[in-house]
């Protein structure tokens, strides 16, 4: 009889993270595309913009500030916050909810809750260069990076009403991103958003249960069978996790037991942004673009409570494209109500981006 | 002391049925964009095009089989399902985890789990003319579309093997919908996906807590209190929900107890096709386009459970368009490794979709 195949065979699979589930349908992937394109970022920027105003010595958005001509990183507050840090107490959802004036009262108090917000936002440029990423970057211009994110951390956990810091990365306009210069975003607010909130769940269940910590265990797995890895060092593997929804999503986690960035050595700091350049750089070669992709680090919350147990240091690499440099994955009908759904195996992925370079393809061209 | 004020200040809102939380930031909506333009679908589209495949009497894209000369709706198998009816009897994740040659291999049966998924992918046509949405539809026509809807619920339910049908539709380029052709598609599974669960589960929950159902309670509310409602009609109530994550996101809900699509009567069929126009029609006359959307209905699935309880009949619209039929909103970075984020209050989306006719804009130019 005929043996069940992931790479042929729908299935779904489980994210003990999140608790959730993928549906996996690698046959998918050849079907033909006759729907939208995306346009590839022209490659043809100058180092320095004059109208850009993420550059240095530029005037930023409101009009009023100038960039100071800065070297490596350069970080200052969003201009158009989410989140800000001073606004009235919450106060209820009666103006919101007419219920007091109707008998449905008891209803509004049961089914609309809210709270309120406080929080910052910053930008954080990674480079004065304004044409280049990560991928292009090297090393020692990376760790400059993962020191200002440490530093930030660091420095945003300090104040009272932060209980979580998260910092991302949009790359690309498909992405939502509105500027090519090379930066990413640090909301540090209130709360804990639900995306950590459900992992530290997790995480506190399976110590429960095992005694062990569930992303130590998951990096030594990984480790040991080697189909999801792309890369690795001393401190973090990249994997393309069992449970990846992106084509070519990919978790990076540290090796050995750490909550949060600022508690990385020197070397280890070193050692994540060689894995930052790799995954980044093997990313632009599978199309032979700037890959698209949303990048967010997790770890533990701010909020005073022991987090050594429950937060385990990863970063999550979030990009779209499917096919080719214009063609990406749609997570829309099925997968916004039914649940996420992927064309091809994670495994499928990992491989090919194992065959990728580490040199970039623009490089190679010269 | 100034009063927290929800159309200026951030919050956090509840979504009781899928229990999680959405973070509200309506001052950012005054924030300029420099981002990704969208394309519009061009507006004209023949009433018959030759080389679409989902056109009557034309060829479909495998090639072999030509689509009958239908008049109204058109049901037929997806060439490229994601899940297939007969395959393989899953047997472990053992050949995907090379676990069992290390010491591992524990960690990866708690780890790496899967599960085989069955099933079978239609796609239905919903109206012959290549060059039309729902929006400039009959209701008479739409009504068409809802019966062909309840009754492959009704014949795929039977199937022992299928647990859950999934409706859908993606209209629009930029729902990642590769035929503008007027179509949905229905997905029926051997497992009830994460949406539908979750939603089942928040339902058992507040039927234990209250012993009434969340969503009789919600329509009830909404019906009374009226600063969310769209539009409505003697069986069905349409809100941009409390708890929307889209910008117009909207909820469609049966105001009577009802479980499934099959079990509503004539009437109710016909005032489900009147609020499905009404509101697509708003949709494309907010920005004067197409309005690209995800549209799905949840209901009772179909696994031999007794389902009259904890299910309740509704319907999703999650439309991306943001500030202008070429600028959507992006959930990305943030809204990826934190928690969805909005750009504007539901209130104030409802009352901009309250304000637009139920004449369509090209209608009207007539
Ligand atoms: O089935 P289609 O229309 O080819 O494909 C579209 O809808 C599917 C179901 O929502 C998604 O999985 C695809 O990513 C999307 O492109
Ligand atoms: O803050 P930006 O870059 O203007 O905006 C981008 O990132 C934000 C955070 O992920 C998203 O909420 C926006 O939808 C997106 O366009």
């Amino acid at each position: 009889a005929e043996q069940f195949d992931f790479t042929d065979h729908s299935h779904r699979r489980w994210n003990p993270l999140t608790e959730s589930w993928v549906l996996c349908s690698p046959h998918r992937a050849k079907r033909p595309w006759q729907g939208q394109q995306e346009k590839s970022t022209a490659d043809d920027r100058p180092e320095y913009d004059p109208k850009c105003y993420l550059c240095p010595t530029n005037t930023r958005v409101g009009g009023d500030v100038s960039n100071p001509p800065y070297e490596a990183t350069y970080v200052f507050p969003n201009d158009f916050p989410a989140v800000k840090k001073v606004q009235p107490a919450f106060s209820g959802t009666s103006d919101v909810a007419n219920g007091s004036d109707c008998d449905v009262a008891d209803i509004a108090d049961d089914l609309l809750r809210a709270e309120g917000v406080r929080g910052q936002c910053s930008v954080v440029c990674f480079s004065p260069k304004h044409n280049i990423a990560m991928a292009q970057m090297s090393t020692d211009a990376i760790k400059h990076v993962v020191d200002t994110w440490a530093r930030e951390y660091t420095e945003l956990s300090k104040l009272d009403y932060i209980n979580y810091v998260q910092i991302f990365e949009n790359k690309g306009a498909v992405m939502g991103c509105s500027n090519p210069h090379p930066h990413g975003q640090i909301w540090a607010l209130e709360d804990v958003p639900e995306e950590p909130s459900k992992e530290i769940r997790a995480m506190k269940k399976y110590r429960a249960a095992k005694g062990r910590c569930l992303l130590c265990d998951y990096a030594k797995l990984e480790t040991a069978d080697r189909s999801r890895l792309v890369c690795e060092n001393d401190s973090f593997v990249c994997v393309v996790p069992f449970w990846a929804v992106w084509p070519y999503e990919t978790l990076i986690v540290a090796k050995h037991h750490v909550a949060s960035l600022p508690q990385l050595s020197e070397a280890q700091r070193v050692d994540l942004a060689d894995i930052l350049r790799r995954i980044t750089c093997r990313y632009d070669n599978v199309f032979e673009c700037s890959f698209p992709y949303s990048m967010g680090v997790h770890g533990a919350p701010s909020d005073g409570k022991d987090h050594s147990e429950d937060s385990h240091l990863h970063l999550h690499m979030y990009p779209p494209l499917l096919r080719s440099a214009s063609v990406k994955k749609f997570l829309v009908g099925f997968e916004m109500m039914g649940e996420p759904q992927r064309d091809l195996t994670s495994e499928q992925a990992a491989e090919r981006l194992r065959a990728c370079s580490e040199i970039h393809y623009t490089a190679k061209d010269k």
